[in-house]
């Protein structure tokens, strides 16, 4: 049953939204820039209000009994709202996408021809309990020339509104309509279906972020398009020829330098070749490190600090300092397992076979794939291209990390002289 | 109702095209091209054949009373037949898209990054009568390496059917799975709801190709990722600084060169300055070609051999010689009326002014914008792109014209030596 208030509240979000978007293609960078300047002075300006906001976050979060990977990623503080307030700074000197021509060229009936990227519109964005999101999804929107309609999770609710209070503040700043960014003013989960279901006249596009409750949620509801960025299942695959101290050393960073981000290591994968050299040490370090083991029959028997794991463990986002350990027969058996278990985002081959890494790379398809690098990296400030939204897990549009150029599409412009085809 | 055993044959289609397409990513450009080469020569050698099916199919439709327009996109002819062999030698001699290095870099940390194009994957095509959609549509999928299932309209059944046993011909002579093109051996249109909502563990991207009934179809039961070839609702605007001779020819043009393509201009709009010196000029042409007008009120009142226009007309892709012209008061008016009335496919402006142009390049909000030129030229092959699969009108991915390169997703491949995230 649709709650009517709410519709009628989501409507008319999606009607001004859609608004926003049109004056908002036509702003130029300085005006967009501006905003952005303002929206991170307000940050910092309002940092008292955000964090008080945020503490009532983190009580109800205690309360409920959240993991402490969970309340980590909703816990703000001075240093994270500095961090919010840097990265749309950065946003603003990064390079605006939109009125760049991709391409020109002419072709035979004499027609000039290009191709120039334009804003893709209004972007619907659903995220959990991460409250930056809201400051980072809503300053890329806008440098790509998009309306943002955030709904972010009920967990961070407070502290979503204190931040997007903020936002409107800048674009108030530079003149540019407050609708162009808009928070869903409720936690009741009818919103989330309205988003999906019924603003197609107003959204073209939703991006959702989140785990496998939000990806069914999304899969059974969404009447309009969607870029997937959902969980990150990412695998480590230890080679028999792996480097031991680059095993060692990328496993403990894949799955501990900060368990709770999507590009964090589950699973680890040992070929059974490299268990009696490889296994021990980085069983070891990863102990070492505070993190719970979790293992097939075969890692179990050779090492009594790993628990069973069920099948669904070679299935789940622990985000948290635990990893599930499974011995493979050679690369094909690895592949497999990430063809059946992985989630398309980031899976890394840890060898000191090139021919190997090779194989690796071109036949596993997910997003991203490592060769001796950390699944960590999978993060779109470190590929070097500025803020990100997320990690896209769906082939269509974007793939891997989308930042202010992944939420654009493009038009072609054609230039005659009266020019008719034969 | 679900008919179990065309659920049961839809299943196994999408599961042996899953299989298929995992091959078809690791074949080589070669091999590829090999099947797209017998594939032509199969077309010819069986010409006889498809000929009688088409028979059959035109049979059928003249029996059902199509319009002569539907008919016309039905029928197959030697030519026809020749140019759609030719289609697919040119796809094959057109540059493989996939394993292109897109882009790459280096970034601090010290790893190395590459954008490597892949293939979609798994791609169903819903279209209508166009039998010859068959053969390029399979080939365009194939050269970009994704497995095809096609779902032809019921009008072209038969010439579908014999046309898609060349296309088996090619992909056997290269040793391809013959899975890797598809044809939905039903006209049950029970089928197309199974494609749009059943099928989204096998299917990575559904492309409708079609009319406002398909649309709705699609918007109300898809699952799965949509990328959208809909109607051409395409306007000619008449500013009132067109010059009268490229205001005559490439309205006549973009109507009548072939009114049955989506390109083909469906509304007439045309400034109240230019209505004394252009309106009977451009009325004179369209007339003496064979095209009906409907108008507005005010155009209606100016020539008597015009027919009152209803509010459904500006919503009507004819494909057919019919046009449907409005008098607009200046560039803002038309602007808006393509807002409202418009699909996003092609819009064209008749002017010698540069400013109105700019304007209306820069604010239409279409996959093609045009300048003094027939809307008629919306099509990959004229934009120098190869074949295409057709325009597309939604705004992820793709947009405008679709050949082999739109038909390709990418990942990064990243490499390190050990590398960690500090």
């Amino acid at each position: 049953m649709t709650d009517k208030s709410i519709f009628d509240q989501m409507q008319e979000i999606g009607k001004t939204a859609r608004d926003a978007a049109a004056k908002l293609a036509l702003a130029n960078t300085d005006k967009k820039n501006k905003a952005l300047l303002a929206m991170a002075a307000s940050l910092r300006k309002n940092q008292d209000k955000i964090l008080a906001a945020n503490a009532q976050d983190m009580k109800a979060g205690q309360d409920k009994g959240l993991a402490s990977a969970m309340l980590d990623r909703l816990l703000l503080t001075e240093e994270r709202i500095e961090a919010m307030a840097r990265g749309i700074e950065a946003i603003a000197a990064f390079k605006d996408p939109i009125g760049d021509v991709m391409d020109e060229w002419s072709v035979p009936s004499g027609l000039k021809i290009s191709r120039v990227r334009v804003p893709l519109g209004v972007i619907g964005i659903i995220y959990e309990s991460r409250p930056n999101v809201t400051a980072d999804a809503g300053a890329l929107c806008l440098k790509a020339g998009n309306a943002a309609i955030l709904r972010g999770g009920s967990e961070s609710f407070h502290s979503s509104r204190a931040i997007h209070a903020c936002l409107i503040e800048g674009l108030k700043a530079a003149g540019l309509p407050e609708t162009s960014i808009s928070l869903v003013p409720t936690t009741d989960r009818e919103a989330v279906g309205i988003l999906l279901r019924d603003m197609g006249a107003f959204v073209d596009v939703i991006i959702p972020r989140g785990g496998r409750s939000l990806i069914e949620r999304v899969q059974a509801d969404a009447r309009v398009p969607v870029m997937g960025h959902l969980e990150g299942i990412c695998h480590v695959y230890i080679h028999e020829s792996a480097d031991l101290d680059k095993a060692v050393a990328v496993t403990v960073n894949a799955k501990l330098r900060r368990p709770g981000i999507c590009g964090a290591a589950e699973t680890l994968l040992i070929d059974e070749a490299a268990l009696g050299s490889h296994l021990g040490p980085i069983l070891d370090a990863l102990i070492e490190g505070g993190c719970e083991i979790l293992g097939d029959a075969e890692i179990c028997a050779l090492d009594s600090r790993v628990k069973p794991a069920t099948d669904d463990d070679w299935y789940t986002e622990y985000l948290d300092k635990i990893i599930s350990v499974k011995a493979v027969s050679g690369i094909e058996d690895a592949m497999e397992h990430i063809r059946t278990y992985g989630s398309g985002h980031t899976e890394s081959i840890i060898t000191e076979d090139g021919a190997a890494a090779d194989t690796f790379l071109s036949k596993v398809d997910s997003a991203i794939v490592m060769h001796n690098a950390s699944t960590q990296f999978a993060d779109g400030g470190e590929f070097g291209m500025g803020a990100e939204i997320g990690i896209a897990t769906g082939k269509l549009h974007a793939r891997g990390p989308v930042g202010a150029a992944e939420l654009t599409s493009y038009k072609y412009q054609v230039r005659g002289d009266g020019t008719t085809r034969p």
